[in-house]
């Protein structure tokens, strides 16, 4: 795998600021916090912007998802091959606000191994990390849904729910590298998280939505790189 | 409306001859006969390249597909405001491989009238197309699913199913302009849609798929252009 | 078509307390008061429940959804064919909790029509009425998604959206009945829909979670018989 | 679990062979193949018809599907409870022609298990049942959906995909029965099934198109009879 743990993932979702030219912005500043700090920071725009913003820094680059196709007629749908060319090293799959079928997201990883690039999992709890380990992706992120978007960390109000997940997934599958978000706000948060034995967090509104996205990305850097 | 009628609409579907590099290569193909030819060409590239096709071209580039949201968490989704941005002036709804809910369909017609945006409803048959008049979409476009990628052209083996889809549009909604797809791969086809009623067509593998799709694009541009 | 107007649609929804053996005892109450009263009342079961509910009564029994498929190879889909043969003499289609893609609306309207049975489509607001009147089902019922289940009538809170919808639907087409629902817990607001120009109500929590079942369908069935 | 092993389970799908009362008299020569045979077999009828089978038989009866929800507003979903009540014992959970997506999946099959319900999961490969296997569900049937109503079957033609899910299920959870099915037409073929470490089939059309269902019924028991 391409990617240097531990690592901070930022999900854009579609936030108007995390879109278009502030997409581009937002990753400049990720790729300063991760110069600053030395910590590993990934972005993931919306597919419209992954290009730009593949141009203009040199820290990884995520789709939020991509569909179980091949080249072909598929209108609407989003190609492995046009999100690696315009930059992408791997992909989101199965996000809390895009899941898929069971026998999708087997596809999807075994496309990206292919392919070469990263398959990011996500999941709502152990159980189902234990399913997706089974399918030998690269890493899984747990994200209780009903965390996402709260401010309350899910690496404080459940870490059970982390420690379980991180232990089951290991079991299925050693090689897979965990990872848990939802709520995560402050630099205290991830290292709680590195804590329970994940290598990082995948956060989105606690960064995208601070009023000085520069500082909470150094917050969070600096956390990761602490207990580094 | 910003477009000039009628029109040839050429959907890159996620066609590995219209992806990355080679979808600004068509653009370019689609410019230069639009120029030459004087009549309206636009573009539908997949999401990832929309942005590298509206630096490198002027003429209309639509989306293939957008989602029924507004700003905010919605990972993986296709964001109106992104899509825009990057430059596309209209987009596709309800295409045959990316089908839609009659709510969403509305919903999004609706938040492309507001954006300024040219929204083109894709249908089925000629009921579906009268539902979609009642939406009130700038384009309705006509592809019955069972000719789509066969080379058989709907002007030539559905001429009646067209005449009655234009009929009925019509009636519903005289504002809305009609066009018609599947099956086009050549000169002649476009002058027989043209002569059904319709303001023009919706293609995609009779030009993406051509062993010279710079060949196949004059020619149907030079049909359009004697029926003008 | 084989319904009285007007009527009042009661949706069993998945409800404890209209399942199985409720079901039926349900049912039976709303034919007391159906026979009492001399209004029209049908009911809309569960699938499980509609053979047991069709053998204890003879009111107009509906099924909730039925998928645009026609006999053989779709494992957990809901043809109409069984929904018939246990007699069911009609169907909701594209119910907020069960919304449908445009095309496949169509389908099922036009299969329902072929076998004689009732078409009842449900709709968010007034455009989304009037395309679904262009696809010529029997009754299109009127719901705005944001007020099911709050008992906030919408023939009170909304009456402008319903008179906007019977206006719209009579227009594309006559032929079609018009009702609303969403909110409707007393008697006087299912006359207030009368008024609005409807030919009745569809209900579900108002009539299923009441109190006292027997009572609530009476209330609403004399409210209906005084307009008459 | 409520079910002796080996078994043969019929999924009626929505065949017309196998719908209403046909799906009564093939329930019954089920029972009557059961009875003589002394082999377990389990039927998988239409929502419609579950009352009217677990009223004229008894052995074990399947939904073909049920929807990841509990008692409440859901309109045109497959409520366990309504399910459990008409006699059902347990449910196909993701089939080929009702995919599902995977936190569904676990949901479904935790909600089964508190019920008392038998799971039975069904995969399109390996992969996907050593993942379904975390979930802890009762049964794993193997279903190559490109082999589904083929007649060539998948216990003679892709024997190691049928070897190699054993060996993964009984890995993640050796309390998991597997079963496989697709293109299962002959006694021969159930009995190979058996060889290759599976406690059974799933089977549809195999019985349900076959012109004497009767004597299918009693091959298929006869073959399975003949290996325990």
């Amino acid at each position: 795998m391409k990617l240097k743990m531990p690592i901070i993932i930022v999900n854009y979702k579609t936030y108007s600021e995390a879109t278009g030219k502030k997409a581009v912005q937002l990753s400049k500043a990720a790729e300063d916090a991760s110069n600053e700090s030395g910590v590993s920071i990934g972005v993931v725009p919306q597919y419209v912007d992954i290009k730009s913003v593949c141009d203009a820094v040199s820290i990884p680059v995520f789709a939020q998802h991509i569909d179980p196709i091949v080249p072909g007629s598929s209108t609407g749908h989003v190609l492995l091959e046009s999100v690696k060319e315009a930059g992408a090293i791997g992909t989101l799959i199965n996000h809390a606000e895009m899941q898929l079928k069971l026998a999708d997201i087997e596809t999807i990883v075994a496309r990206a191994r292919e392919a070469g690039m990263v398959s990011v999992v996500c999941t709502s709890n152990a159980a189902v990390s234990e399913a997706a380990a089974a399918l030998n992706p690269d890493i899984i992120s747990l994200e209780p849904p009903e965390l996402i978007g709260t401010g309350i960390p899910v690496s404080k109000s459940k870490p059970d729910a982390v420690t379980k997940m991180v232990a089951l997934v290991k079991h299925v599958n050693p090689s897979v590298v965990t990872l848990c978000g939802a709520g995560i706000t402050k630099g205290e948060d991830v290292t709680a998280a590195l804590k329970l034995g994940t290598m990082g967090v995948l956060v989105a509104s606690g960064i995208v939505k601070a009023k000085d996205q520069r500082k909470v990305l150094m917050d969070f850097a600096d956390a990761l790189s602490e207990t580094m």
